[in-house]
């Protein structure tokens, strides 16, 4: 490449970069539209939800990806989560921040009863720092529109508390050597547990909750807002399973046969399935 | 529960439909915001990539989903695509439909230059059509809440492209005989091309192009959107890729050692492979 190429090249990046800035300014903007827009709808819906019995017990225990972050043990508590809320920041600097409030039922001799609110912030990572924390060196032209690609992140504050009588053993605050090995293999097992996500910050990987920004995000992106999805789903799973147990038992129908009935178009069932 | 229990949650189940029609049509609205703010960006964007060279070529490489869509022996022609924009509906009532359009470059003796538009259009499929084609039983309760999550699905019409001429065997518009056990196969074959996917309508499932509204949505929810992220991470593995192998060849410094040497924070290398 001739020199006015690569100076060409390197004026085009330039734009394209202010570009990105433009394109990334819009997506603020839009968002926070959004957040405006939806907060009534949302709000209504809260108060909706509340008299359903059971809601988030059926919408937590129906998300698959959401059980990846929860070990068996501690379904019992998330059964116990009555209420779940998100507000999101909608001041143009604050975007990408929101707050999550857990309301818990009372598990007698074992969990109080209490509302939990966990903050997180969003926060950019500016390259410079990038480049430092993955230790490159500086690259010339590619840096250019490095630059605009910049990371964020989230991070949170450690949130007050009250863990399972159950969790004595596990639970931070009791544990009396945190740097025996037994102490150690203890507080490990806290920090993996689902109340060990209210510690998570973001600030010491390796030493909290495990992906604790991915499920804060998973809460805030997926299961808040599409837990009326997630909720008619399980309704209608549970429907699908009676009506499956009806057939076989009350009238003894052969499944196999009756789908073969139904299945005027066969190459369907392959697309939805695969 | 009581008949006044279950009159009540009845009560709640279409208050929650009807919010649920609320948030739908806000999330149309912020849609249509979206689109009509950022089509400015999205045009001077589409000027400043014909600057760069092998642009598509790099991003369309880079993306490992796309590879997902595409036969090795298409690549080729993949790699011919010069230009690609998309275009999306903003009036309220089309939004979620689109039309992606591709500038193949020639390739002498086997593909001509040509500018082809594919359309898709969203579609609701209404519980009623829903219902039929899972074969279910109308089931009281559940319905309720059932009819207000409408499934959308895109279609799209048979878009002519010129075919290359080494696909001749293997292009539909050339096999003679279709019913033939030879023909059949390469029809098939054909479909499962990239040029087969142009061919797609989503009317004729397991007879048309695999999962082609993914391919589509794809393009214009994650490729186009973010094509210049794509193509600063590609240019990003070039320069790590060019950096190691300098380091071992010209001074032979062992990357092992090296890598212990920046990891102060053992622990965040987990979270970011795992």
């Amino acid at each position: 490449m001739s020199d006015q190429d690569n100076k060409e090249i390197s004026e085009t990046f330039l734009e394209l970069a202010k570009n990105e800035f433009k394109i990334e300014s819009i997506d603020k903007e839009v968002e926070q539209f959004k957040i405006r827009k939806m907060e009534s709808a949302y709000n209504e819906r809260d108060t909706l939800i509340e008299k359903i019995p059971s809601f988030w017990k059926i919408v937590l225990s129906q998300h698959l990806d959401f059980a990846n972050y929860i070990r068996a043990s501690d379904f019992k508590y998330i059964d116990a989560i009555e209420k779940i809320t998100v507000k999101y920041a909608s001041d143009i600097e604050k975007i990408g921040s929101f707050s999550i409030t857990f309301h818990f039922n009372e598990i007698k001799d074992d969990l109080p009863e209490q509302i939990i609110t966990k903050k997180f912030k969003l926060v950019k990572i500016g390259p410079k720092q990038r480049s430092d924390e993955e230790g490159e060196d500086d690259n010339t032209k590619e840096t250019e529109l490095d630059d605009i690609e910049s990371d964020e992140r989230l991070i949170s504050e450690v949130c007050d508390i009250e863990w399972p009588k159950e969790y004595n053993s596990i639970n931070p605050d009791l544990i009396e050597d945190k740097k025996s090995p037994e102490g150690k293999k203890n507080y490990r097992q806290g920090m993996k547990s689902f109340f060990g996500w209210f510690r998570w910050t973001g600030l010491k990987p390796g030493k909290e909750f495990p992906h604790g920004d991915s499920l804060a995000t998973l809460l805030s992106e997926d299961l808040y807002p599409y837990c009326v999805k997630y909720y008619t789903e399980a309704q209608r799973d549970f429907a699908d399973e009676d009506s499956y147990s009806d057939d076989t038992s009350e009238e003894g129908i052969d499944l196999s046969e009756e789908e073969q009935d139904n299945d005027e178009e066969p190459a369907k069932k392959k697309i939805h399935t695969s």
